[in-house]
């Protein structure tokens, strides 16, 4: 159950469910599980950017890893483990591993600029967390800015033995996958897992360049597992004909800053989330987003009738 | 001819043609304009980011400008004059109004931060280059890295009586259309003209916030008119239809950097442009990457017949 | 005891100290307050940039705010609380101010731009910590990005009856100083303290412009009394000599990334830090450097006798 | 007369100095020239960011670059040439080399990030101007938001011969030149000149790590000239004296934006440039700042006759 570079298919990134009061919502984090081995998950990763992992105390995140832990049985669980300070991320990474996470991910400092600073800073993670923990690389210059170059990704594989995995989120980003597997088959990179993020908005294509699954948010991780199955089975025109039903919803998922009210909204209209509550500070849905969010699910529900969701959109 | 805030409907974005020895294409720019005229465009903004205005010398600056002006007939063009110092913007807008240009088009400097250092520049741009020449917001932060709050253009608006029209393209930015039109009902600004860009990603629902059109690039600029007169004719799942159908293509082409490369190749394939060139600095598109926007061609085509590209895509 | 806008004269910025091992060192606490007792401090901040605060854990962070507040006995204490969470930030500042501090300061979120980002953003922290916790804005935009106009300090501080102090180290800045002053002056905002950072780099003509004070890491606190008391008694030639004296260590040590390394290392060398070591990620000192170092103070101590430090150069 | 890697000594940054109406003041520059050979330049550097180079148009910058290439007879002229679009750098490059230009500086796009991203703007660069100009790399961080590492700038040189110089202004930046000698040193990159910028802040240390003297706009080059001439000689405690005697005022013109303002303003009290005017957009000096100017000067003139300002300064 330790990650490895063969990890392959869909970690959904998991949000982190609040009661309107500020409090952790643990009977939705078990639906939230549900939902997610039901829809074909091979794994979870939680206290993501998207888990609004800055705003929880250390205890709770823990407590919050621990949860999705427990609940996914066999599967593994990804940590996110990013901070300012090493001495806080050796924390949360060793207690998460002993509670039976199977890696953990991390993200760079976002002041790092040149490739030195970045290769050094993750060979600092790696020696505060020490060598035996499997890392995913998070790779997200629209929000992080920080700008990884394939030659970079590749000397911190090539540096550190427990570097697993790259969650790919630059954008545009298909080149670097290419420039990636390159790497591999010109023999100059070990090989390691590639699971992409983004909201999945290039997720057909990165498939093709040769992605191993998705690593994001998306409120129906079914289509992402689908895309990803149909893809490796060279079904090609299929997964682009579910992927393209969704791309509407999911390009008004992956907005900067608001998407992650989408995504609760989106969740908690399927009945996963009691309560669309983002801790301050967060983003809210206007009534006109919320109206255009439901408009957008019964379209979708025309196409795939996974997405017929089961409370009304009067709930708001 | 000249702009007012009354303007609607679609004014492409027009790229500037290359040969590939760096030197401009004219022929293509008239296939250009005859292509935007027949897809309904109600008026062509050169000279943008998408026209590569700032690798042009001032003279084939007016000489581009010139041509489209003389090509669009009695169809207003709006110029890109955004530079870094008043003396070039004040030049480039007296010299193309001369020549019979609806306006001009002025981006913020990517310095500016404060409310107050935007409201000033553009007060500062409008005594440069005179205040009887209509001007354009251009609200581009993901671009630029300026950030103009609905406040704040209210103020240029209320300020400078030479506004004429936004150039919206924040991202998210369907709640800033909301709140703009909520001061002109409230009466705490005056009309003005709200054209999106951003590609197109969101130009249906921006039609439903109150938008009047669109100002972009997206290589198929009838899809845009027929989006933005069916959502005025409340068709609104129709539009909807349409839009998705393009959806796939037009957010491989609203990628930053690579996309002109990817619009000018579309525009290449559709046989307006003779070829896809840039000058340098640019992004080039490779095989891989061509590949996929053939295939993305070929599926919009079974959704639109326009799409039907006249070229083989064996042509590279 | 409770931080009020009366607050004046000198609040060294305190480093945390650690032993080599990473573990906090108590007892260069305590030797930290006696000097800055000694030296003529009017209080003491903790925990902020300086502190290397972000790499602290929470329970860490309370127990070096707390052995400050003992040991500086009446001397107020400023607790730097800022956080990417309001959770985090309420909990260390109730718990801060339940042990004795007085006050809070509070930097915004790096990722702030817009005036209205900025003022929403200390709404909502006065909402989280409660509006009884005095509290100081720090507007420090080359660190943080985020850069505040005099009207938006202003719009906070009328807004926010807690709102006590200004940490001002914007660059350039004297204008800003000016500005305030002004609008207490014509009556369009109530009296504030205004105590400059920047590691006092125009302290001489901050206080030339309505400063109270500084609040900053400057190795020589005592300089900074003597600075802020000559200015006040209108002795200003004496001023600018004295601080002129210290000018070149000063501009040494006010280096963006290096300037925490050089001044833990004078710290060191004065004989009140054990150690110079900053955890991870950190910068670190070359020989090279610290040569610059002991020939810039036996330069000083040539001019200031307080600059003869304790420790032989030999101790690297 | 054409610049090679054995440049030093003394480079000033020339300001372009306006007539109030924005007009280009011709018999200023002439007084600059004058000024400089006095001081002891050994070369001048026009049409920088302190120049106000993307204020002018092209004709004017080729006439600026033109008039400093004649007065300054046989002294080497370096012309900035950085813009946005290659075919601009590359005619002003060839046309100032025909005019007796020495060489041409370069600053990076300020959107460039990775080390690959800086490499390939270079090597663009020097295909479109040609590779028989020598270059300069401009490297000021704090402005252009473009990191270099060492190992960047020693890829540049050794991959493009006609590269001769680095303009050395990154913050902090001792290390820099220390690691740039020990390339040398070690023979992995060959020996290039190394002046320093960034206002002269560290010129007394930067001449004890390598560098071969200052190329910057400090207002008075004659203590940039005699710092460099002592270092050179061994004579340490005396340069230090000098520098530290400017330093109040060098401090006080280094700050970012109003800087050229203070600099202009202090030319003009030196009655070298008849007005203090930028084109717009551009700072301005208030009251209170040219009074602290005044008194900055009059300090100096105390311990530096050479300051003693021929104008009142009533002048205002």
């Amino acid at each position: 159950m330790r990650l490895d570079s063969s990890a392959a298919g869909v970690y959904p990134i998991a949000p982190t469910p609040f009661h309107p009061d500020g409090s952790i919502d643990e009977a939705s984090i078990d639906r939230l599980i549900d939902a997610y081995i039901a829809a074909g998950a091979t794994g979870v990763t939680v206290l993501g950017i998207m888990g609004e992992a800055p705003k929880l105390e250390p205890e709770e995140s823990l407590a919050v890893a621990t949860r999705f832990i427990k609940g996914m049985g066999k599967l593994p669980v990804i940590v996110g483990v990013s901070s300012p300070g090493f001495a806080a991320m050796r924390k949360l990474a060793r207690h998460s591993m002993d509670r039976g996470a199977a890696g953990v991910m991390i993200a760079p400092l976002p002041s790092l600029r040149t490739d030195e600073q970045i290769i050094g800073y993750y060979r600092q993670a790696v020696e505060a967390i020490g060598p035996d923990i499997p890392f995913v690389i998070q790779d997200y210059p629209l929000t992080l800015s920080v700008q990884m170059t394939p030659k970079v990704i590749r000397h911190i594989v090539q540096e550190n033995a427990s570097c697993m995995m790259l969650k790919h989120e630059d954008w545009p980003g298909l080149e670097k996958i290419s420039a990636l597997r390159g790497f591999q088959r010109d023999g100059s990179m070990r090989p390691i897992s590639i699971l992409t993020g983004n909201g999945g908005l290039f997720l057909d294509f990165e498939m093709e360049r040769g992605a191993d699954g998705a690593m994001t948010g998306y409120a129906f991780p079914e289509m992402l597992a689908d895309v990803v199955r149909l893809q490796k089975a060279g079904r090609r025109d299929e997964a682009h004909d579910l992927f393209d039903a969704h791309l509407p919803l999911l390009r008004y998922e992956q907005q900067q800053g608001v998407g992650l009210a989408v995504r609760k909204y989106v969740l908690m209209q399927r009945g996963l989330l009691a309560s669309d509550a983002q801790r301050k500070p967060g983003a809210a849905l206007s009534a006109a987003a919320r109206s255009e969010v439901d408009y957008l699910l019964s379209r979708l529900a025309a196409r795939d009738s996974r997405a017929l969701v089961r409370r009304s959109s009067a709930a708001e």
